[in-house]
């Protein structure tokens, strides 16, 4: 099938007001470059910060990057590869990472290539940038030379997929810094997207016990649909949360807590929870708050480390991915979208987001509407 | 020379008292003991804390951990090895440990050996333990089963030895959790006896740019003697302090902190100083102190680590040592000991470090009153 001459998106211009639909010349890629014809995307936690006035974002732009879709334009020469060195074919399924990068400057090198000095962003670019077609909630997207492409199988749900190059990939990058956790002890704190996604991932890696606590019930149900051990509302709980911790670690204190909540007392509780020698990882931390207010002789006696994690790097993509796939028939992970909408209904989807307490909405691409 | 059948020590009773000499008994070694006589011994800064009542330690006690000495009895079967595998022998001038630990216990086998479940910690027991004769300020010292020990050449000064199983391995254990130090900037918070310490050391190992702060000219001068390329009085430079790292590291900001001073604000501003995935390691805060307060987005978004780092294990010992031998020309760390007395002189070195801002104070054990 021919490339069409343009294709669309929903464009976000101002904070309260409706995304817009918008037409975009499709142009041939050049090299290092392909177009992707959009399957479906994911409303990340991010993008509603964004629509709802909670960070800044350039305006006017594309959002959304969690998304999959199929390769349907190619340079004649020079296709990009995946991250397995394979070229690019059309007819791909795929997803990428949220970051392309340059892969030989000074963080390249020091492997925190999402912080890369050329660093391109999908779904933070502005419409009139190089590629105003980069964020998820269009019809098409083009693939910036430096994408980190991972192929998909065909058979496997785009609601399992959609989320792999956001919370899973997140996720799957928090368990690098936490180093090894077969046999461990682990904390979740929130129980929103990443953290239902890191309690499956825990069990994964053969964590022995998995601790996890958020503000609702029904959160705390569905992580424990996905193997939780323990589930606590906080901050109701936060007694029973030491108490029963203690009692599982032979008085010790937990090995590893991975902080997805943001919530500042998160943080300042899992010093006190933290075994000597444990480890915190803080992912949760997104947004401007409070200080945190920490003891430092706790830390220094303890020997803790606490490592801060934004985003992740292509050969995260590559371990959630291969996570996702492997474990399908363990943790049905697609229920992390509650609710389906098209791409022409977004801005119900937003709205709908505001009113309920969604951990995602998926944007099916694929189904236009009078389909 | 046969044992004598008793020996002699300076011991803390109460704080503000003078310490007072007192005969112990010396028993034969069991098997896996041995008897040291100490020939040196340096007061640590947490010496002085205890003696002046800024910490609680047990009493009454002998204090004093910073020490070295002779073999001069051991069992007559299995006597102690040291951290090369090698029986220890009468003669044998050794540095131990500050710590004996088991090796097989939870927190052993995950290398932190000083938080051992039988922890035994040299000048920190009471005279009616075990181990009386256990800390450095008195004629002689048990090894316990489990101690690290280090044998040492016979022509380096003590003076340089002395620290090495404190403020030496201390060092070297940031440095280790600080990972990689060639080529890379280093600021070290704080020139006391481990900031001057770890001046040397990041030369040692390569540092491309050293920058250190303290309150006070006369440390930072030391410190310049030692290595350092950049020095700064705080809070007054702070300003500068600023400027001056990020022109010289691409205005990426430092790789990475030592934090040796136990200043919040050293910590606090460390944050903002620190580069793009880097990393500071939290040594001084080992007393009680007001919060530290973090950005906890900060850290995050710029990917920091944050390690709390307390006391060290015997392979740290073993790298002190082979540092302060191999470097003994480059770099006079003698002058860390700004004073000296003899052990029955120690109540004067403990009023002379009240009145005066001493890095090291030597107690020259050997040396005897009337000799």
């Amino acid at each position: 099938m021919d490339l069409p001459k343009t294709s669309q998106a929903m464009v976000f211009h101002e904070v309260g007001k409706p995304l817009i639909w918008t037409s975009f010349p499709l142009h041939p890629p050049e090299e290092n470059e392909a177009i992707v014809e959009l399957e479906y995307a994911s409303i990340c936690g991010s993008d509603l910060h964004s629509v709802f006035g909670k960070r800044k974002v350039p305006v006017p732009g594309v959002l959304g990057h969690e998304m999959i879709g199929e390769i349907v334009a190619l340079p004649s020469t020079n296709p990009p590869h995946d991250m397995n060195g394979e070229p690019l074919a059309l007819g791909d399924r795929v997803s990428w990472a949220i970051a392309a990068s340059c892969d030989h400057c000074f963080y390249c090198e020091d492997n925190i290539p999402q912080k890369c000095e050329s660093l391109f962003k999908y779904g933070h670019e502005r419409t009139d940038s190089q590629y105003p077609l980069s964020g998820g909630f269009a019809r098409h997207c083009y693939l910036a030379p430096g994408s980190k492409v991972v192929k998909l199988p065909k058979d496997i749900p785009a609601q399992l997929l959609s989320p792999a190059n956001c919370a899973t990939a997140t996720t799957a990058a928090a368990f690098r810094l936490a180093g090894q956790t077969k046999g461990k002890s682990i904390l979740i704190t929130g129980a929103g997207g990443l953290g239902i996604t890191a309690v499956a991932y825990a069990r994964y890696l053969g964590a022995s016990q998995v601790f996890i606590t958020d503000k609702h019930e029904s959160r705390l149900k569905l992580a424990t649909s996905m193997g939780a051990h323990h589930t606590f509302i906080v901050p109701k709980d936060g007694e029973q949360l030491k108490t029963e911790i203690l009692k599982q670690t032979h008085d010790r204190g937990i090995d590893i807590i991975l902080e997805m909540s943001g919530d500042k007392s998160a943080i300042e509780q899992g010093i006190d929870l933290l075994r000597i020698g444990g480890i915190m990882v803080w992912v949760g931390s997104v947004f401007p708050q409070e200080a945190v207010q920490l003891n430092a002789e706790q830390v220094v006696r303890k020997i803790i480390t606490l490592k801060g994690l934004h985003n992740y790097s292509g050969e995260d993509l590559q371990e959630a991915i291969q996570f996702l796939i492997s474990t399908r028939d363990n943790w049905d992970l697609t229920q992390l979208i509650e609710k389906e909408f098209t791409l022409e209904r977004i801005n119900e989807a937003f709205e709908y987001a505001r009113l309920n307490r969604c951990l995602r909405i998926g944007i099916n691409i694929s189904k236009k509407e009078g389909n």
